[in-house]
């Protein structure tokens, strides 16, 4: 309270201040947050192997198990096995399989397996020609992980998978489409 | 106005309070909202088949139609009609398209047609061996939706597609690239 | 300092004005910003051709020179040179080729090449029968840019590619894969 000496001596004193301002307006709200990034673009798995018999190889084939298709020509992701012959799924999805035989000596009947069963068998006669013939044959087929694919002879008669310096027989399969969704690869 | 006693019992008189203070500043805006999530990851479009013929439809082929491979053996997306023999394009895209064929009973000539138009022609004798011979073709093609391709014989004396438990005639078609862009397709 | 008039002459005087009110509270964080776009749908990089010996190429096939497949049936990116016959990598990657052959008046070898080294070969006995036999052959191949893939033949005797209005001798090839990681191709 400030007193102040005023005319006739009367002493006049100030008021009290005025009450504190009102408190200032909330601040407006913060701005949207930024967009989020694009999906990022996802690397297709990969899968894929190619392989020939070596010369070597060719004659003890046995009918019942895997041919050992034993020389890699590309074989990336290592999912096939060249000791064993078989290719072992890791990437669930469709695969194409193909062998190009060439037929020598006797004739060549030959089963692409998967897991123990049968999708497809080929069979190509040889004459008895001084020159060889060749087979082909192949399929897709949906593996999952741990799925086992590989070529097999089923008749002991016919087991004429040859392989020379001038004529091979090969044994591919690559993925065509995983089913992988929405969990991309980031290779 | 409040009055308040004071020595020399002269009268003293406060003044009325001040006016309320200025309202304070406006706060500070809030934080940025969060980052929006990533967008989704685009899945690559799919099509792919293989069929086979199955033992009993290797009778009555019929020349200057599709040859219906009856038996499934992959077809997921159901691009392949198993009744007609006919793969219908969903997709746009380049396809892959393939024949592994069992000869047997007679020579074997057949065609990979588009919409009625021949993509390319193969041909196997058979020479009246007691054991089938085979005859592979196959080839690219470009395909927007509601194109279709089949395989079909186009000469009469040469139908001897062939199936047995052992060695098998196959259709096999997939989806090689997409002319789709920048839609993606979230299966 | 304001001063007012007052009964008995007595000057009043208002009090100072309060003191400004404190700054508002922090606004609220904005809302969360939108989900991103989806993600680019990479273009997955294309490179695949489909060719055909005419007719007119059938005679004069040159042993140790790459066979020239001279009618395309596809080769949207022109990887492929039907002049030469030769296919150019652009993409580096893994790649598939495959050779469906009719074998008409002489047996037939042929290798599949790159860059002068062969990859695998093929065989077929032609028995000088009066009807066309079939060769098929393939097989993946990593390639970086500027590598060449072609179809040769390696022994003077055995020639027999063929083609006519009903069996076609053909050359395919396409990308498997690509090396390309995060660097996608927006077509």
């Amino acid at each position: 309270m400030s007193i102040v000496e005023h005319e006739n001596s009367m002493m006049l004193i100030a008021g009290q201040p005025g009450v504190r301002g009102l408190t200032g307006d909330r601040g407006d709200p913060g701005g949207k947050g930024e967009r989020g990034s694009p999906g990022e673009c996802a690397v297709a798995p990969k899968s894929a192997f190619s392989a020939k018999l070596s010369e070597s190889r060719t004659s003890p084939l046995v009918v019942g198990d895997a041919v050992r298709f034993d020389k890699i020509i590309l074989n990336e992701q290592g999912d096939y096995n060249p000791e064993t012959g078989r290719f072992t799924c890791r990437v669930p999805g469709v695969y194409y399989f193909t062998v190009h035989a060439t037929v020598y000596r006797s004739s060549l009947q030959f089963d692409l397996i998967k897991n123990g069963h049968t999708m497809a068998s080929y069979f190509q006669i040889f004459g008895n020609w001084s020159k060889p013939a060749s087979l082909s044959g192949g399929t897709l087929a949906h593996l999952i992980p741990g799925d086992q694919v590989w070529v097999q002879m089923a008749l002991g008669e016919y087991t004429g998978f040859y392989s020379s310096p001038k004529t091979d027989s090969t044994f591919t399969g690559f993925l065509v489409y995983s089913d992988w969704k929405n969990s991309a690869v980031f290779a």
